[in-house]
């Protein structure tokens, strides 16, 4: 490496959910938040590159969303690149904000992740969200994403039996957490029973088990160590950045109930970082589905294989536990703007590990962990952040 | 910069045209062409990362179409991020690859590019082509590309009073260097007569001025200075990069006649490379419509404002000529599979500078610049090359 780390000095977010605005304006909205976060200003001409992630979802400016991108943040005629890491679109943008900062090519990048999804008409809607699974073997099939992860948790069931409430707990605890965050989708706890109850949409999953469909933005600023100190004196630095890829569709792999891509993405970022996960203060990660946190998890080195049923059911990853899992909902209750994700995860962070997190604050958070994973696991990202 | 310099140890392409091979062979044998094309050899684990530039044209893998390379490149496991800047996809994957080298993070980057186009109903491509242009100003008001630059070409005629017989030369010219060039989609010499009576497409421009639908693939290795040698005695350096964005709609923009995202981008990266115009021995130009060729050496600096037409009908611009331009026919007659041409264009150079582009050989040539547009210029890259 060449020593030259990135910090995240300023960050934003509109409130997810069922938006009124259309794209360009939840784009505007997160980054023009970004801006007026940094605690000593920052101009629109010191930005110069930027990344923007999304799917596209609904085929809203498939092509060319950079140049979007571009115009509603007022930085026209800066490099903007779009990637398209489907639901991992932002973490990977974000990992090439941070590449470009450690090349020693930028000072200060913008990273922005978006996605408008509830106005595709609803039979359109299934299509989009089916797009990022392998095409020929899961969705000229039929198969949803809900149905993978549905297939995930029966054989995680059957090889570690890990109960349904462990499931629903997950769904419970990130409810309760989206309900401190005024930006999140769900603002209201919901109980062990009525996420058991509620109608099954892939067995063992049930509609409380799945994300919602959501619209929203999220930004974050990253600046080199050169300026970082000019805007703040509280940057959050990048400590490392992990990413690896698995095969598309899931009868290709190995285990159903691991994604060794988070796994590669995990040891990557940890061996650049260089600490251990012990000293992690709270954990971002990709729980799309109540069953996928659980993975996550035990594929980032949390829990043992199996393990992460009894630490969520002793409560250990609600707020106030020893390991304070998705803080700001998730993407359970926060929502999921595809795109988006992977910038709001760093948003989440970027608070936390500056104490400005209000009710759902992490008390002495000195060091995070996102995770950001795309479609079934065929790519993933993981990022540490550490006030020092 | 941290003076860790990319550079491009192999380089594949398929045949480009109306290919009957789906997108994944496609893919697959233009990486395998780049590994064999590695003089010294590079097996499969010393990628340590990989770039996908592709639109994903006609709905084929929208999402996580990263996977795909992972799988088909058989680097399962290495981080690939896809790309999307339309028609400069690749330009931008390039670019990023180039950053993950600069960074201190990767010794071996792949860099691939991707497009099938011709299995879309005629129909739904029409659709598909117009998805990089403005959605609400352009697409929806039913202006095509061939619309868009059309009125550039009028615009053009009107203030530099270009002759038709300009545009008409471009088409001759790169078709007569298609013809040189094996992996071409057309290899067939045109006449001006030809051109000048083709059928109208959009007026001024006919059927001749246009680039055609192309299906393929092209893919290079790029390496850090400190591996470069193991792989090969002559490695072609990446001097410098450059990239910009624009608006997304034409009448966002202050001129018709001249794209501000490759002007500045031009700059950028002979500001990095410390070289002059005159040093660069030939270029590759994103030529999607003949007009597009006479701007681009005008923005590219080359030819002064209205001055591209002079220089192509003295013929300065052919092989042989003062300064080559599209030696490989460019995406005029070689074909333009839009997330493919900005890895193309590199593989292009990488032959070239290595001496080794058979009938189509420019002589002593030392350094390139390769340009790529992402629609009607609201992105694009500028990329130079040099032999040390």
């Amino acid at each position: 490496m060449t020593g030259r780390r990135a910090s995240v000095v300023g960050a934003g977010h509109t409130r997810f959910g069922v938006r009124p605005e259309g794209p360009r304006e939840l784009l505007r909205a997160a980054v023009d938040g970004a801006f007026q976060s940094v605690d000593r200003g920052a101009v629109r001409s010191d930005v110069t590159e930027a990344f923007l992630g999304s799917l596209g979802f609904s085929g809203w400016q498939i092509g060319n969303a950079s140049a979007v991108l571009a115009e509603e943040a007022r930085i026209l005629g800066a490099p903007v690149t779009h990637v398209e890491n489907a639901c991992a679109s932002a973490g990977f943008a974000l990992r090439a904000g941070v590449a470009a900062i450690e090349s020693g090519r930028q000072d200060l990048v913008l990273v922005a992740g978006l996605e408008k999804m509830t106005d595709a008409p609803s039979r359109r809607r299934r299509y989009w969200l089916g797009v990022s699974g392998d095409t020929e073997w899961e969705r000229l099939a039929g198969l949803t994403f809900a149905g993978v992860y549905g297939l995930i948790a029966s054989r995680h069931m059957a090889e570690f039996g890990t109960p349904a409430e462990a499931l629903a707990q997950v769904a419970v605890k990130n409810h309760a957490n989206g309900a401190l965050n005024p930006n999140a989708q769900f603002q209201k706890p919901v109980t062990r029973e009525k996420v058991l109850e509620a109608p099954r949409v892939a067995d063992p999953l049930g509609l409380l088990d799945c994300c919602p469909v959501t619209d929203g933005a999220a930004a974050v600023l990253l600046a080199s160590e050169t300026v970082a100190k000019r805007f703040t004196d509280t940057p959050i630095y990048v400590s490392g950045t992990g990413a690896s890829s698995d095969s598309l569709a899931l009868q290709e792999r190995a285990s159903l109930t691991s994604l060794a891509a988070t796994r590669r993405a995990a040891d990557a970022a940890f061996r650049q970082a260089g600490f251990d996960r012990s000293a992690v203060s709270l954990l971002e990660v990709h729980d799309c589905f109540t069953i996928a946190e659980l993975v996550a998890l035990e594929d980032l080195g949390f829990a043992p294989p199996g393990g992460a049923a009894r630490m969520t059911l002793e409560g250990e990853t609600r707020l106030g536990g020893r390991c304070p899992v998705n803080p700001d909902g998730g993407l359970k209750a926060k929502g999921h703007p595809i795109g988006a994700t992977g910038a709001s995860q760093a948003y989440e962070v970027f608070l936390q590990l500056r104490g400005a997190a209000g009710r759902r604050q992490v008390p002495h958070a000195e060091r995070a962990l996102t995770h950001n994973v795309g479609g079934s696991g065929a790519s993933a990202t993981v990022t540490l952040f550490s006030v020092s």
